[in-house]
């Protein structure tokens, strides 16, 4: 058996890898359109202020560990295309300009997506986006280069302010840019507000309602005639599924993702799909789609995929619940469940704060917590933010929403308390409290 | 209706204030032994480093307080008798010695449990036990006036382990006496060996297999014939019901403890009992009797309790984890789940170390963990040591295990992840994989 994995990243690799351990047999082929195979995506901004000390560390495999265990990691390859019908791949080798026709019997989709550019700023020498290896070196080597010590950060999304915060880190003079006065969107504005004060507490010059319309030499000129200095610029405007290659194909794409089924399958026999690309459905809302461009679900949906391409269907892919936490200057930001905009408008909530250790220790921190749910008490949406404990009941409450789910059986939830850990009742026993007394008024 | 609730702490009080929240008419008496209502069990040994900085942040509610709301509490009056046929309890005032037969329609019994104090220490002036705040008040006038900087601490359970660190803290000068050579007992011999080294690091003379044989003055001589210092005595060997007024009652003890079922309810038609003083059963494993001494336990069964007596059965108790977790110069001990004492001796288990955070970022820290579980992958118990992050994965299990709680299913909790925060596949999804690789074999 012949398998072809397309993209040798997160979800890629780890299918590759699982597959391997189960089926010692398989000939196993991963192409990779960049330069790298199974980097730490999610640790580039990290080297940006060394919080990871070296480059290194960030690459996981190289394709002579890939070729170790067996598996044919062919990195500068570009999947042109896929014939469904013949059961091959067109792949361009980037180096030589070579094209050749491969054969499959099983074929993996793992083409992640790609961070978009703006267009007034495609052709400007000091102008990234922080998406993979390369990109992280290319910004390093212009920032020594150079000798840059200021950055205009375009974009408040996840990667925008983790960038935002690792230059802050770095010692570096930070501007943002923010199309809209909405930093972070994911979030509800009544409970970030905090988001802009910090910003500025940390000297980050925050541009709201602001665009960059052009850029001259290091001079940015935005859409309220001011004129910014931008040696660098980094664009963390959102990402786009690298999926044009199938357009053509007779792989099904919705607004340019993969529909998968509970075992990653796409409509198409004996091929599969994984990361980023994929469309999926929340767990506990499975009539909702959604696509989830983070670590854990590709991982999750690989093992699936390894264990479906090797003949084992007892392993399911039900959905993700979309859990995502954000490091943000020492608070913490997080969410589980259907997105703000997933969400309809007049959804039912339960606001509560409370100290995330017992009252009477020293310096005990609030959290916020949101959670929404609907007439059955079912739970649809979770947020918190605070500063210690939030990633605690963030993922408790995840875990919950798996297997029980109801907001009135919160009470039942045992956690460990002892003074520096939490209060008898937690938060969550409380919000579980608020929404009896709730659901009895309704 | 006239609600007579024995003991007010934790589970008798919050019965008491949840039965008042829901029934506006019933009346309500709290007789308490001691001198206070309502205070900070759990903070108690905080106060001795001042981590809690001032006593008054440890008295949560006043007898004054309580009458405001309509809760009439009795301190320092002590029930001696129960009469179950007639519905009336005997009780005595400590200060007058006058003694009152009081008639009840529902009793609520939080007797709670007792320090034991060792037969040796009894008539030793510097000798205590730490569970109630008057005792508190002792220990600290006692430090006052005796100008105390050195402790001896006899036993190393949860209290004996609390009770070292804040001395420690405070910079006293503390020997630990241990009868045998496993301190914290809770836990696994070979998860523990840290807590040797850590107790040498941080100066504390720790005595195993040692006990006080008698003391004269401040010297106490031990079964090994040494004479230590011992200007303070603190003693932690545990705990016993306080349900010796019960003894000659309709009401059914099993080895001093209370039986109750899933409303709370102990044998006898219009009893509860609630707190450190019942016996109730596992959640996961409802065959197995347990009695859990923890502050979460008793507030969760006061709601039950509360609420039953108000007629409404919607909330049923079905049992505890035994969730727990304890601070320990900078590591956290976690358990929950079946004790080690309550576990078969040949349980398979599955041991999982892994980083808290993403292994390129500063100071990742170890958790080791360990999983028993069955021949189907119901997890029986669960431990983890580490730094940072173990109470994280610890309430998570816990959370799981109240719903699916099978060992297989842990590769689909799906946690928050970024860099700062975990790894993409968290420790729990690990051992899940692991499981799934073990249960093939077997």
């Amino acid at each position: 058996m012949k398998v072809i994995v397309v993209g040798g990243v997160a979800g890629g690799m780890t299918t590759a890898s699982q597959l391997r351990r189960i089926d010692h047999d398989a000939e196993i082929h991963v192409f990779e359109k960049g330069p790298h195979i199974s980097f730490a995506n999610c640790g580039l901004p990290y080297y940006i202020s060394r919080e990871v000390e070296k480059r290194t560390m960030l690459v996981e495999r190289t394709p002579e560990d890939m070729e170790k265990r067996g598996i044919h990691a062919h990195v500068a390859h570009e999947v042109l295309d896929v014939n469904t019908k013949n059961k091959t791949i067109s792949v361009k080798a980037l180096e030589t300009g070579e094209i050749k026709n491969i054969r499959y019997n099983k074929l993996v989709l793992s083409p992640g997506g790609r961070s978009v550019m703006l267009n007034a700023l495609k052709n400007v020498p000091q102008s990234f986006v922080l998406q993979q290896l390369h990109q992280l070196d290319s910004i390093e080597d212009y920032i020594e280069t150079h000798n840059v010590n200021e950055v205009v950060v375009v974009g408040t999304g996840f990667i925008g302010i983790e960038v935002t915060e690792n230059f802050v880190r770095r010692g570096f003079k930070v501007t943002v840019i923010q199309h809209n006065n909405d930093i972070y969107s994911p979030i509800e504005p009544d409970m970030k507000e905090f988001m802009y004060d910090t910003l500025k507490e940390q000297g980050v010059d925050l541009k709201l309602n602001s665009e960059i319309l052009e850029v001259d030499g290091n001079k940015a000129t935005l859409n309220t005639g001011e004129i910014l200095n931008a040696p660098l610029i980094i664009v963390a405007v959102g990402i786009k599924p690298n999926t044009t290659f199938l357009e053509d194909t007779d792989i099904k794409l919705e607004k340019g993702y993969i529909p998968v089924n509970e075992f990653g399958q796409t409509n198409i026999k004996d091929v599969y799909a994984v990361g980023d690309a994929i469309l999926t459905h929340y767990t506990h809302v499975p009539e909702k789609p959604v696509n989830v461009a983070l670590a854990w679900p590709a991982h999750r949906l690989a093992f699936v995929i390894a264990n479906h391409i090797s003949g084992n269907t007892e392993f399911k892919h039900d959905g993700f619940l979309s859990t995502s936490i954000l490091e943000f200057f020492g608070h913490t930001i997080a969410q589980v469940g259907l997105s703000r905009k997933d969400l309809d408008k007049d959804t039912k909530y339960i606001d509560h704060i409370q100290a995330n250790i017992a009252g009477y220790m020293k310096n005990p921190e609030k959290i916020h917590a949101r959670l929404y749910y609907d007439d059955d008490g079912k739970i649809l949406r979770g947020v918190f933010v605070g500063k210690e404990g939030v990633d605690k009941r963030l993922n408790v409450l995840a875990t919950f929403m798996r297997t029980d789910g109801n907001i009135k059986n919160l009470i039942n939830i045992e956690v460990g308390y002892a003074p520096p850990f939490g209060t008898p009742k937690d938060l969550l026993n409380m919000i579980g409290y608020k929404a009896i007394e709730k659901l009895k008024e309704s």
